[in-house]
């Protein structure tokens, strides 16, 4: 099969995972549920179609194995993950995991073995909705898993330990599931963009050189009440402007920092009544940036204007932090590489950072790993609406090909002993 | 009864009245409700124990007239309402009529008539709560109620012409209840202030000099949601940024015209996730203030401030206005006869814009019409908290009965066709 060929099959293969949902009418296919039982063994038997060996794990990750030319131990690991959100897109996860079937499956055509084995592997919880997790597949790959999820409840109040059981795993065997990074050569992940950067630069693929890092912010503004009619301005402790003029603040301080994203998703004012002066205001801010001294130099600076906001209002601030992910930087030898061979396709590549978590911000933290993105029609994610045309997947699926080529003439160490 | 015995008088009773509700724990008092009949029975009894005559009109309006020295056909009226909001607290409305009674048991104590008859309305509908209408009582006396408000339906499905009619009245009727303009002397109000200003500048009473207008408007703001991981600040439409960046605007457009009040009471952000962009936000603004005209030109800059607001970030901005009310000017020649009796027992009288919509404004069509406010701990009205001093009680009926006799002294003709 050639790239375009490839492609198509993806599409299909894409396709046909779509219609393997835990409801009716719309896709959501949530870690350990029968449709990702339905799906895990669907993509086992594509995996087996494109040589490779199958095996699953304890907490559900799917892996097809392509055995290398050499007696070498080593591997590279072609990532994603095959759960998805509640009405999800079909390509956010399934994309990775299937192109990197392609990649194998045009190895093995060409009778082709590279001097290490290629490993696709299907991580059981991308998108972390049963659980409120996040990652656990990739976790429990990188030893980074705790054992103390296994009493968590979904919202059902199945635990996960019961989960695991019902899919068909061995919870005492989870923990065993890690793999040794000696072993490992570095890790690739596919994925659509999820954002408008590539479409909006008229790309068709972007190469990610960190993940970046997030802290998720509970800010609460609080002020008096009061009747709109009968309290002078003077007089007023508004939560609410207060609130707005840090909102507006958090859009300014992003012409501070190169690169930084700032955003308020959510406010809630109270009572929120027309006629009544909000008393109190909770939102949420939410701040990324590649580098993390940036964010913190960021985060205390917005801390500084919610407090000022508040304090010419007579409106006490409440600053919590919920949530802190520190950035991941891509390696830089596998970006170079994958930007080589993406020149080998297009007149230039185009680095970008993603904004969004992934699998391979935690197998960064046990082996180099890259990322590629794929253009998506108008940005969108996590919305039926997702869509990458067979044409961008046809370059990303003949820039992981080159890739994995690349790599195999740089990983000249088992070739000497051959020789 | 001295002004104090008059005083505790009127706050046992409205203490009493708060016991009446259509909810147990909590005082709601909504139009035409059984707990209403029970307030207008147990007011008509207060009524007669001073000496008037009791009537109750369709819409079920109760009137206690107490009638003058001379054969003279005209009335001054001390009008407020027994109905409530939900939750409310006791004093918004009871104590403008309890208090009315005390001024006419003070008269009727002392064996005094006066050149015209003093008639004491509680009006039906102050609040509105039931059918989401306002001051239906009032309209009816003041000839301007709609007879298409009959087919309104309150939460349970009951019209307002099946709740008339369960109250004893019969809405055939309803517009023959107008007053002729030509009976009425005048109209006063005693209320408490619902705000927090005479408490601020330490007065007990202040003179009402107009009931502001109110503009309420709704906004709503749509720009695009996104992805606030992956969506770069330059090719984003964050319709918060753009509300956010109004809300500042409406508070400092405040400084532009004295005494003008501008409130974002509520506000929503769509889809409203703390990782995505906010691509719709609606809000409301409530605009006030004593000048119809200034009142007009804020409300055109604040659009001017929306839509630009909104241009700078590619977010489209729909204004609409809600709901209109014009100002009503108190009558001057009432407002100083108030002030003057006020003086007998203060040193100044502050005068002040009711901000809070009352029925004097209906009333103030048909007659002169003027108000006295009382002061109310923290501002607080509508809410259980609401409460006003035995101290500052006194010395409101103390005026009010000073009023009366100055305005007695001023209605020289009745007297003169009897020297």
């Amino acid at each position: 099969m050639n790239d375009t060929e490839l492609a198509q099959l993806v599409i299909k293969r894409i396709e046909e995972l779509g219609r393997i949902s835990d409801e009716p009418g719309r896709l959501t296919r949530t870690y350990g549920s029968p449709a990702m039982r339905k799906a895990n063994d669907l993509v086992a038997g594509w995996m087996r179609e494109a040589g490779m060996t199958v095996s699953e794990d304890a907490i559900g990750n799917l892996s097809g194995r392509y055995a290398g030319n050499e007696d070498t131990s080593k591997t590279f690991i072609l990532g994603s993950h095959l759960d998805t959100v509640r009405d999800a897109g079909k390509f956010d996860g399934p994309l990775g995991v299937v192109a990197g079937i392609a990649c194998v499956q045009h190895l093995n055509e060409a009778k082709a073995k590279l001097p290490f084995a290629v490993e696709v592997i299907s991580f059981a919880d991308g998108e972390g909705m049963r659980y409120r997790t996040s990652y656990m597949g990739s976790k429990v790959v990188a030893g980074k898993f705790n054992e103390k999820k296994f009493a968590k409840t979904d919202a059902s109040g199945v635990t996960l330990e019961e989960a695991i059981r019902a899919f068909g795993g061995k919870p005492e065997k989870v923990m065993a599931a890690k793999r040794n990074p000696e072993d490992l050569l570095g890790y690739a992940e596919l994925q659509i963009e999820e954002g408008p950067v590539l479409e909006k630069k008229y790309q068709p693929i972007g190469v990610v050189s960190a993940i970046a890092g997030q802290t998720q912010i509970k800010v609460r503004f609080a002020g008096q009440a009061g009747n709109a009619g009968t309290t002078p301005m003077g007089m007023r402790h508004d939560a609410l402007v207060a609130a707005a003029q840090f909102v507006v603040a958090v859009e300014t301080s992003t012409r501070l920092y190169t690169d930084l994203l700032a955003t308020v998703g959510h406010i809630e004012a109270r009572p929120g009544v027309g006629h009544v002066i909000p008393g109190e205001v909770v939102l949420t801010v939410d701040v990324r940036h590649q580098m993390d001294s940036i964010r913190a130099a960021a985060c205390d600076r917005l801390q500084l204007t919610a407090n000022h906001a508040g304090e010419s209002r007579g409106v006490a601030v409440e600053w919590e932090v919920v949530h802190e992910a520190q950035s991941v930087q891509c390696s830089r030898e596998l970006t170079d590489t994958l930007a080589k061979a993406a020149r080998q396709h297009l007149v230039d590549v185009m680095e970008l950072v993603s904004g969004a978590g992934h699998d391979a911000a935690i197998m960064g933290e046990i082996t180099p790993a890259v990322m590629l993105f794929v253009r998506c029609k108008g940005g969108i994610s996590h919305h039926p609406d997702e869509w990458a045309s067979v044409e961008d997947v046809a370059v990303a699926v003949a820039v992981m090909n080159d890739f994995l080529l690349l790599m195999a003439n740089r990983q000249n160490v088992p070739r000497k002993k051959k020789a």
